[in-house]
């Protein structure tokens, strides 16, 4: 393991920073070996899946189910196929909310969007086929001989709800039926636990499962930080999309205002979205004391979360 | 077991047609269950998803499933748990691939396609949570005592990747890619293998596993049957599409000629085409001897499937 391998256990001399670049460059690379290659036919849409998914995101959720595996001592190469494949759901999402039909986006990551650098039914295509893959992965052999294939199973069918019209597909139909409408905090919490957190606290649960299993009472406080987690990254987000510009985020700037979208800012103000923002991470926090120094990197993540400019 | 039961191992007394009822009741009704209610929220996301699924088609691929379930013994819980996650990949692919920038049709199984009924946004999220759906469902408690969970995991990795780029979708970016150019016979059954094949071999190999494991020989068998029911679905379909109507199939005739799509009838002829079908038949009838009596319902089924007339 060289000095910018992902800290597992008790291997956490590594600063912050380290980490997550060792992480993210882990994820980079299993995800470039586990997606079809470019030349492998049909061509044109294996080219778009790799475009889609590699070189490029801050890898959020691939970062938090890392994280979590600090609290099991789950191994790197159970972890890196767990992070493939929420990030495949994720990249998949984006892919098909870009569409003209959705959001009808045109910047993504600071390059064009799928759509846009392929063609249209190549981007549903490619968002179909990497859910497909997501499942493939986490079907194989991620376990082999230290976890059980009912644990497997147990992570399959939290990803696959966690995506799913009582998940994220459901919370982007809830966002498209809101245009124009004025939501209230509990709609507006219902939308994004679903849209944004259903996937979020997915990653916190599954890199957990990749090891040793947790006591009842551990597993509720990882729970209440999953979620809290989830509902601050999208509070952060509302923030950002008002506050940071387009070059900066890497998409485009602005666009849920201008799309009469409800977000924590049009309900509450910066200031009070601010303090929502600081009062998740509070909770977030709390819940994480249970885990003493084996949190270590989700505590670091949850500040990352509430701190970061893009 | 009422008189319409589907057959199970030696119950095969029923007619065909009584048996074929008897599976596509059991399989709709599974379906009605497995999938949200539609008052649940996101409601319209619920209502589009039971619209699409619900109420018709001929399950093609549940009726596969069910067959193939009695080589080897199988209980039908799980066959109707099999059979329901394989039609629901199905009905995403239609859902997704009667959209406006893919094939933009507007009449399914007799009735508005799902983005004319509801709306092209809902569309594209019911295909989506229709496949994080066949997956959840298979991950659950499908096989209980009777099969172990590898087995599950083996059947989830079987559909995934039927399902993906390496296959169901896979095929549907060649057949973009087609279109106004002359393929030869090799290129066009690599298309339809993946587009139509990957998904009726995965239903039959599905039905199969539910059940007690087969040996290699007849494993090896099955999967040859299961690659010439596919091919012969296809030659059937692409015969019906230029000699069927419009108000028979349900679905619009003719739009693959008109489209400029290759088809079976365009690179062969008619006639050729029905000879190819004869001789698809012939081999998958081969390959179902090594099963004696127990086959009768594939063997039933791959006639059903060449005398179809929609």
């Amino acid at each position: 393991m060289n000095s910018l391998a992902p800290s597992c256990g008790a291997n956490r001399a590594n600063t912050f920073a380290d980490w997550m670049i060792a992480v993210q460059t882990q994820t980079e690379n299993a995800l470039a070996r586990s997606l079809p290659a470019g030349e492998a036919i049909p061509n044109r849409l294996h080219q778009a899946m790799r475009y889609a998914t590699l070189n490029g995101g801050k890898r959020v959720r691939p970062l938090l189910v890392f994280a979590a595996g600090d609290l099991t001592d789950a191994q790197p190469e159970q972890l890196e196929i767990a992070a493939s494949a929420v990030e495949m759901i994720h990249v998949y999402s984006l892919v098909h909310d870009d569409l003209p039909c959705m959001d009808n986006d045109v910047l993504r990551r600071g390059r064009p969007t799928c759509h846009i650098e392929f063609d249209e039914p190549t981007a549903l295509l490619v968002g179909d086929s990497l859910q497909s893959l997501a499942f493939e992965l986490l079907a194989r052999d991620i376990c082999k001989e230290s976890a059980s294939a009912a644990r497997q199973l147990d992570m399959i069918q939290l990803l696959a709800h966690a995506s799913g019209s009582r998940g994220m597909a459901g919370g982007q139909a809830i966002d498209l039926d809101s245009v124009g409408k004025s939501l209230n905090q509990p709609e507006l919490e219902l939308m994004h636990a679903l849209k944004t957190g259903a996937l979020i606290r997915a990653a916190v649960l599954l890199g957990a499962l990749c090891g040793s299993p947790l006591s009842s009472e551990a597993r509720d406080a990882l729970d209440r930080f999953a979620k809290r987690i989830g509902l601050l990254f999208q509070v952060v987000d509302d923030i950002l999309d008002c506050t940071a510009s387009t070059a900066t985020l890497g998409k485009t700037a602005g666009k849920d205002a201008a799309a009469d979208k409800p977000t924590y800012v049009s309900l509450l103000g910066i200031e009070r979205a601010r303090e929502l923002a600081d009062d998740l991470r509070t909770q977030a926090l709390e819940a994480l004391d249970v885990f003493g120094e084996r949190g270590q990197r989700l505590i670091e993540l949850t500040d990352f979360i509430t701190h970061r400019k893009f």
